[in-house]
């Protein structure tokens, strides 16, 4: 997993916060199989990813839209049911516009 | 580190992705010091982190001016320098206004 390679804002973040439960229960091939879905998204444009106890992901899209078009994918609505039931402890989503980016080199 | 508690949006997000360098070099005492100095600053929210390879560190602000007021702090400039320098290979930060936030159960 490395940095997502994002245009100049504005554009969607949705950043996903979460604690799993105990035992995989099908969830990596599941996350991989997302992750895979979600970059055939109209309006993707990347996706970063880190668990250690919390886990967070930041998948960012092109506008509210089309994170939102995202969401209804009807593998995604499965997934995120069997998240709610099986895999996650607790979670957060928070859809947000990004407004600037910089990096250690200034505006990217 | 748990989930921030962040109220009803509008508010703001600050994502930052990070790969680190090799070695500590004090990383770990002036981010723990960061992130407690972060706490006492005016309109500080909460802060979410997570680490394997690439590092995600969300933190939450009540708006951007409280966002921009953090980044301006002189042990923070110190410590960013300190990152752009010695501890991180590459960091991007994404500045973001958050519009909509659930949970599993429902809006929150």
């Amino acid at each position: 997993m490395t940095f997502a390679q994002t245009p100049p804002p504005p554009y969607t973040a949705v950043i996903f916060t979460s604690t799993r439960s105990a035992g995989d229960n099908g969830y990596e091939v599941m996350s991989a199989r997302m992750v895979e879905l979600a970059a055939q998204q109209p309006g993707f444009l990347g996706v970063e990813s880190a668990r250690d106890g919390l886990g967070i992901t930041v998948s960012y899209w092109a506008d509210e839209s089309a994170a939102a078009a995202w969401k209804q994918v009807t593998q995604h609505v499965i997934a995120q049911k069997r998240g709610r039931d099986v895999w996650y402890d607790d979670y957060q989503v928070r859809v947000a516009t990004v407004v600037r980016s910089y990096g250690p080199d200034g505006l990217r």
